[in-house]
C-alpha cells in the first residue's frame, strides 16, 4: 500500500480523498494555491505545500509545481480528484516518468477516451450501443433519406462546423427531409462558412444515465449500477440520484453489462464512468467515458456501501477486485450546493460564510470544505457543498433531502439551497418523469 | 397519521424526533425549559412552548405543564424521547386520559417492566432465560450448596439489603461454600443490620448485549438484531456497536427469538429493547426491558436501514409491521461525546461552545443539538453529541470513527473525544475481546 499520497486538488474532493487516506492509514499531502490557504483540506492533511497563486494554471494546473511538491514531501502516489489534471494525459505520463503512481487512468487510456470520435469508435467496436448515424459528412439527400430509414426516424441533421443549435434540424419523416436539408445547409453555410452536414438518430426525451465502473490490473471490471443525472442546467449537473426512476432491473443489467464490456475492451483500471443517453423506449447510447472519480460518486457509495475512493486507491496499489455486481440497496440523492443565486440566473455569490451549520441525522451526509468564517474565493467553481441523503425509497429520500436542506445554515452568501427545496416539492420531479430538458422550461421565479 | 406531535424532551433526541416528523410531514411542537431556549430543537420545531425553569421537575418532568402545552398547541400525540417521562406510567396514563396518543408503552406495560422482580418473573414465564438462583432468601448452607450444584458453579451470594459489593461472595466449588456463607452473612449483618442472603449464578466475563424490538397493535413483533453496549463506565454506556463482535449468527437468532417471545408474551407495541448479559459460554440472561427508544438506537438504523423513530410513530398511528427480521448489513459504532474531562475522572465541563464543526463524509452521522455559540446548561446530562459511523467491517468502522473523531471540532469545553480516540487505538478494544469490566481497569492517564 502507498505510504503517502499527494492530493492534486482542492475543495471538497481534496477533503474526500484525505478522509479515505486517513481511514486507510496513509499519510497525506495537500497542495494549495494562495487563495486556498484557509481551506479545510489544508488543515486536515498531514502536510501542506503551497503551489502558487490563485490562477489555476499557476497552481492546480501546474504540473512542475505539483511534481515538485510530491518530490519534496516524498509522496509515492498522487490522487488528482476530478477536474484540473485528473484527465490530463501528460500529467499521468509525467507521474509515471517520476516513479509516482498516478491514481487514475494511464496516458494512453486518457487519450483514447478523451477524443470523442475515437472513444465512440472504440466503444462501437466493443459492441457498446452508440448513437447511429452517418460516418462523417452526408453526400446527398438520397443518402440521407436512406440512412434515416435505416436508423429510424426521428433523426437530426447537424452542421459539422456547428454549435449552438445552428445548422441543426430534427426530421421525423421522409416528407420533411428535403426542406430540412436545404434549410440546414444554407444556415450552416451562412453561420460557419462550411455547409457540411452529418446525420444522427435523434434521441427523444433523453435521460442522462451513467454507469459506475471499477477495474483492476488483473482484467476484472465490475459495475456499481447507474446514476441518473438528468437534472442539468446548461450541461451542469445539479441533482443526481440512484437508482434511476426509469431504470428497470432488466435495463440495469443490460447497461451494466454493456459498460463492463466497453471498459474491458480497453483493459480499464481504476474508477471510471460510462455516460449514456437513454431514450423513452429504454434504448441507450454511449456518450462518453470519464476516466476519473466523479462529483456524484457519493450516491453510489450510499446505495452500494462501497467506498469508491478507497477502492480507487486499493486497485491502484494492485489489489484484486471481487467479481460481483453491486445493486442499489437504498435510494440516494445528491444536491450540489453552489454559492449562486438561482433566482437570478445562478449568478455566482462568492464571499465570506458568516455562519455554516451542516444538517445531519439518519441518512444525511455532507461533503464540504467550508466552515464558519471561510471565505469562498472567486477563482474556482462555485460548488461549496454536496448534500447527500439515503433512504429506503425515492419518496423518503426526497422528504429527507428537503428536511436536510431546510436545516442547512449557510449565511453570508447566496446558495442554491432554495432552488433545491423547490425541486424537492416539484410535482414533476417527484413523479420521476422528466428529461434532460427539464430545467430548460423550469420557472425559476417560483423559488422561495 | 398524526397531524402534530409534541416532543416532551430536549437535546439531541428532541431534534431526532423533529427530523423524523418533518420527513413524515407531521407538524412539531418543541417544549423547553428556560435554560434551553437557545437549543436547536426549539429552532427547528414548527412551534415551541416554554414549560418552566431549568430544574427538570418544574419543566421536563412536569406532567401538567407538558399536557397544557399539548392542549394549547392542539397536538394529537406526544413523543417522550428517552429519560424524563418516557417510562413514567402516570404520564402515559394521563396522555391517554386526555385523548393524546403517547408514543410509547401503555401505563400497564411500563409498570410491569419497570419493576425488576415482576419483569424477571414475566420473562421467565415466557421462556426467556433469566439468571437462575434462589427464590428469595436462602435458608441454610445445605440449601445453598444444593442450589449451587443445580445452577452450576460459579455462583454469587448477595446480601438482600446490600449494595456496593458488601456481603457479596463469588463461590466456585462446594469446598468454598461454607466459609463464604459465614463471611458474607457476618459482613451483611455488620453493614446493613440484616444478614439475609440470596444466591445467583455468577455470570463470568459478561457482555451487555441488547436486542432491538418493534411491535405493532396486531401482535406482530420483530427484532432488529443486537447492540453490544459492554463499554460502560459506572453503568453508563460510552460506546455501542452492532453487530457484536462475539455474537454468532446462531446466537443472534436464538437471542432474537427469545426477545421476540418475551415481548409477544406481554403484547408489546412500539419500540423496545430487551437487555441481556451474555457470558463467555454464549449463554444469555434477561436483565431488563426498556419500553422506549434508546440513545443507541442509531447504530441499529445504520445497519438495518430502518428509521426506528419513524417506525415508532407509524406503529403508534396503527400501521402494520412487515413480518421479517432485520439482519445487520454493515458495522456501526456510536461514541457518546460528553462535555466531560475524561482524563480527570470524567468531570463535567459545561459552558459555551466557541467553535463547533461536525465531521462528515461517507459513513459518518452526528446527532447533536449543539452549534457554534451554544451554551451547554449545567442542569442536564452532559451528552452533547452522538457520533455514529457505519462501514463494511468492524475494523473499517473503527478507522472511520477515529478519522471522524479527529475531525470533530468542539472548542470552549472539554469533551470525551480524546478518550474515544484512545479507545479506537486500544488493542483490546480493537480485538473485540472485552467484558463490561473493561473500563474498570482502563488506564485513563494514557488519554492524549
Amino acid at each position: 500500500m502507498f505510504k503517502k499520497i499527494l492530493i492534486a486538488n482542492r475543495g471538497e474532493i481534496a477533503l474526500r480523498v484525505i478522509r479515505a487516506c486517513k481511514e486507510l492509514g496513509i499519510k497525506t499531502v495537500a497542495v494549495y494555491s494562495v487563495a486556498d490557504k484557509e481551506s479545510l483540506h489544508v488543515r486536515f492533511a498531514d502536510e501542506a505545500v503551497c503551489i502558487g497563486p490563485a490562477p489555476s494554471n499557476q497552481s492546480y494546473l501546474s504540473i512542475p509545481n505539483i511534481i515538485a511538491a510530491a518530490e519534496i514531501t516524498n509522496a509515492d502516489a498522487i490522487h488528482p480528484g476530478y477536474g484540473f489534471l485528473s484527465e490530463n494525459a501528460k500529467f499521468s505520463q509525467v507521474c509515471e516518468d517520476y516513479g509516482i503512481k498516478f491514481i487514475g487512468a494511464s496516458a494512453a487510456m486518457i487519450n483514447s477516451m478523451g477524443d470523442k470520435a475515437s472513444a465512440k469508435d472504440t466503444m462501437k467496436k466493443a459492441g457498446v450501443p452508440c448513437i447511429p448515424g452517418s460516418d462523417g459528412l452526408l453526400g446527398s439527400i438520397e443518402e440521407g433519406i436512406k440512412l434515416a430509414n435505416k436508423v429510424k426516424y426521428p433523426v437530426i441533421l447537424k452542421a459539422t462546423a456547428g454549435g449552438g443549435g445552428r445548422g441543426m434540424r430534427i426530421i421525423r419523416s421522409d416528407r420533411e427531409f428535403e426542406k430540412a436539408w436545404v434549410d440546414a445547409k444554407q444556415e450552416a453555410g451562412a453561420s460557419f462558412g462550411n455547409d457540411g452536414l452529418y446525420l444522427e438518430k435523434f434521441i427523444e426525451e433523453p435521460r442522462h444515465i451513467e454507469v459506475q465502473l471499477l477495474g483492476d490490473k488483473f482484467g476484472t471490471v465490475v459495475h456499481l449500477s447507474e446514476r441518473d443525472c438528468s437534472i442539468q442546467r446548461r450541461h451542469q449537473k445539479l441533482i443526481e440520484e440512484t437508482p434511476s426512476p426509469i431504470i428497470t432491473e432488466r435495463l440495469r443489467t443490460k447497461m451494466g453489462e454493456a459498460a463492463v464490456k466497453g471498459a474491458k475492451s480497453i483493459k480499464y483500471e481504476g474508477a471510471g464512468t460510462i455516460e449514456f443517453l437513454v431514450d423513452k423506449h429504454g434504448d441507450f447510447y454511449f456518450m462518453e467515458m470519464n476516466t476519473r472519480i466523479q462529483v456524484e460518486h457519493t450516491i453510489t457509495e450510499e446505495v452500494t456501501g462501497v467506498d469508491l475512493v478507497k477502492m480507487q486507491i486499493r486497485v491502484a496499489a494492485g489489489e484484486k477486485l471481487e467479481k460481483k455486481n453491486y445493486l442499489p440497496l437504498r435510494h440516494s440523492i445528491e444536491c450540489r450546493i453552489n454559492a449562486e443565486d438561482a433566482a437570478n440566473g445562478f449568478r455566482p455569490s462568492p464571499g465570506k460564510i458568516t455562519n455554516f451549520h451542516m444538517p445531519s441525522g439518519f441518512g444525511v451526509r455532507v461533503d464540504s470544505h467550508c466552515y464558519t468564517g471561510y471565505t469562498i474565493p472567486p477563482n474556482y467553481d462555485s460548488m461549496i457543498a454536496k448534500l447527500i441523503v439515503n433512504a429506503a425509497t425515492r419518496d423518503e429520500a426526497c422528504d429527507r433531502m428537503k428536511r436536510a436542506l431546510q436545516e442547512f445554515v449557510i449565511e453570508g452568501v447566496k446558495t442554491t439551497i432554495p432552488f433545491h427545496i423547490t425541486m424537492m416539492d416539484d410535482p414533476q420531479f417527484r413523479s420521476g418523469k422528466f428529461t434532460t430538458a427539464f430545467l430548460e422550461t423550469f420557472d425559476f421565479s417560483k423559488i422561495k
